[in-house]
């Protein structure tokens, strides 16, 4: 079973591929979609959503598991997230895959049992439960591929609680 | 020449087909995409796109004009928004449509000559715009035929300048 996680962001795209089989998973890709502010906001979404397209057809995941915005208080960054999570969502129904979402503090605690871990601590789990030699250079590729790793666990544990009941 | 305006929304977006010809305008069609919110907004995201494309498809506009939202301290509201207003401008930019924004208080400052003018004013305004026996059933449907409006009075204005130059 394959999940593609999103880090959404109209600037930076962030995403991971991750595989699972039974308790193992593997990493598969990882990368960021990245745009210049300059560019017009109408250019960068249609880009974002070509983009997020590629990644499907090239890697067809099964699932796709979106990180929820955490946007206290900041409109202005409300309506860019906004923007950014509805690209990420459409380009995924548009391939009729089924999207998940989770919370920052949902994906921190599930990744490295604390919800308000920091960036390095979700960074050396990443990379740790990939057995990379270093962690991705990108904090939204690493916060995509949390995203994934906190969507398999979640389905793991889900699958254990049916099969106990 | 004609224009698509659209006043964005997840659960209502207003849609309004304007033609012009030289000073004179005609209402083409105007109507509003209308989704429960019991839909999950995956699908609601993915009918807009589709109702969006095809309403361009059936009437062939030569621009898209959207309201941007306003949506002061409302971190919510905002997310829901620009997620609309994604959706909004990725249906137009994918079918190489120039798209134009414009402010509430732009639109009511440009249709009704002031900037805090109330909906009433601005349905009052369209209703005699198109010499329609009443104003369009839904607001959002009239303030999409206002930002129509509204785009084609700024592109006149700006070629009056630009030829008394």
């Amino acid at each position: 079973m394959r999940v593609l996680g999103i880090d959404p962001g109209t600037l930076n795209m962030g995403y991971g591929v991750v595989d699972s089989y039974g308790d193992s998973m593997t990493m598969v890709d990882c990368g960021v979609l990245k745009f210049s502010p300059k560019i017009p906001v109408e250019q960068r979404l249609r880009f974002l959503y070509k983009g997020l397209g590629e990644i499907i057809a090239r890697y067809r995941p099964d699932e796709v598991a979106i990180e929820e915005p955490f946007v206290a208080g900041n409109v202005r960054s409300a309506l860019a997230i906004g923007r950014a999570q509805a690209i990420a969502i459409l380009a995924a129904v548009n391939e009729d895959l089924p999207v998940f979402h989770y919370l920052p503090t949902h994906v921190k605690q599930q990744v490295t049992d604390y919800g308000n871990s920091s960036k390095e601590q979700v960074q050396e789990v990443v990379r740790i439960q990939f057995d990379l030699p270093q962690s991705p250079q990108s904090t939204d590729a690493t916060d995509a591929l949390a995203v994934a790793i906190c969507h398999f666990q979640r389905k793991h544990i889900d699958h254990l609680i049916t099969n106990s009941q």
